[in-house]
């Protein structure tokens, strides 16, 4: 029972607010007016774990009401890649969040797209088609554009994505700044395991072997770390750490955040360090943002 | 000068607001910000002209207040196209509108694109490839990404659009239903001499008798009007206006409004009625909403 009067809550770590399911354009956009100060996104696909919880928890600590949104995103999935199969189970979403967040949207797709795909969408251009977007053709465009319509219906004044998917996050800010959408994103920090190791469903997958080669990207973001802010030490970090090879990489490398195009030496600012490679066939992730600039 | 107290303005049909001029997102935002009750934009490119001043009216009967945004968007010009040599007079632009409008939205393009072009934007996919769209390759996505934009900046509760850009109009529909933007856009009617001819800066251009041949045009409007609600039968007038060639025809075509595809003769519901004609070298568009279903 996802609707439970928060009288009847216990004080303490517990659930604290009345969390509301609403499947509708409509009557989201009533209850929306209805709250009174700030509100926070929280963007999902449903399958909620540990991760989205740590959304959820940064969420509550900035803004008054946090709301998240469950929905499985056809158009950011390719032929190729299984819509159909991507797991889907509400009752448990609602569970993991009960108590922790006011609203929760979790629409048909029909009511997402009244026409699929839309005439009208949003691309993120060459920056989605490169990266995570070059395996993955309109992935990003997908990602935009539910993004945006989401960001329209909720009208929250903060959204907040996860910085391990860099390329996400920096499109996301992308996306705000170039269609000025009024909404601040923010980004949540990579949370690691003792050993540097960012946090993933997928770590699961590996043998102890595994995590201990699952290093060399937790040690290459701290390489790059060291060698700010040269650009120049930054781009060589990632080179030896390559060179290398302790793992099977797809890609090390530093990013001018406004644009993904790749740093040159004599870059200024901050740069978006982006890792992946494969350890045990499992695709890991990780990336930081240094500042990085000419010597 | 644009900013004029209100009290000392006569009674009657002239001027009765002050306008202010405005050139910065963060002012706009501010001052939007402070308008109470219903604000309707007026989106233009400048070189303001009574078309304009029609849309403003229409805004003032269905707003408290209007708002009017007056940027030559680089965005819709094509490479071909002389986006420089368009005209450009914000003094005379401001004199127009004087008085009859809140605020004028008037940015420089840095300050509406400082990365240009944007990584991220607005695509009006193969509606926008088309009919007008076919000779001016990323123009209507230029005109979505802006309209985007402005919609953004400037929270309206709905925003105006005139009918003769017929294709323009059923785009901008398109983006507010695809994308949830939480405005309504009014459609304001077609303007017709006595004669039957819809108004254009360009009629100027025609002779007495271009005038007259230009009659094609509102005529094969009546026509198709007449053969509706027989879908097969707007089909037909509007080929055989096309077979008299009384002008030289780009296209005559009944759409639907939410593909812009060609209506087949089982559609039902609304069709978007589009011309496009050349008399003495002058282009001529005419439109007309009609109702179109299976005989």
């Amino acid at each position: 029972m996802i609707t439970t009067p928060q009288a009847a809550r216990p004080a303490g770590d517990g659930p604290d607010r009345t969390t509301a399911l609403i499947t509708t354009k409509t009557e989201l956009r009533a209850r929306r007016a209805e709250l009174e100060g700030t509100v926070a996104a929280v963007f999902t696909m449903g399958a909620l774990h540990e991760g989205h919880l740590a959304l959820v928890a940064r969420a509550r600590e900035l803004a008054d009401h946090v709301l998240l949104t469950d929905f499985v995103n056809p158009l950011q999935f390719g032929p190729g890649e299984d819509y159909e199969a991507y797991p889907r189970d509400l009752d448990a979403d609602l569970a993991v969040v009960d108590g922790l967040v006011d609203l929760v949207f979790a629409p048909a797709v029909e009511e997402m797209y009244p026409v699929l795909p839309p005439t009208v969408s949003v691309t993120a251009g060459r920056a989605g088609t490169i990266l995570e977007g070059a395996a993955r053709p309109g992935h990003f465009d997908g990602v935009v554009t539910v993004v945006t319509k989401l960001l329209q219906l909720t009208s929250p004044q903060l959204a907040v994505f996860g910085r391990k998917d860099a390329q996400q996050l920096a499109i996301i800010q992308r996306l705000v700044a170039d269609l000025d959408l009024p909404v601040r994103i923010e980004p949540v920090e990579i949370h690691r395991e003792a050993s540097g190791l960012a946090r993933s469903s997928r770590n699961a997958y590996l043998s102890d072997q595994g995590r201990e080669q699952a290093l060399a990207l937790s040690r290459t973001i701290a390489a790059a770390r060291d060698a700010a802010p040269s650009a120049a030490a930054v781009r060589r970090a990632l080179v030896a750490a390559v060179d290398r090879a302790e793992i099977d990489w797809d890609y090390a490398l530093a990013l001018d955040p406004a644009t993904l195009e790749e740093i040159t030496a004599d870059h200024r600012g901050e740069a978006l360090v982006v890792l992946a490679g494969r350890v045990e066939d499992v695709r890991l992730l990780d990336a930081a943002v240094v500042v990085a600039t000419a010597d």
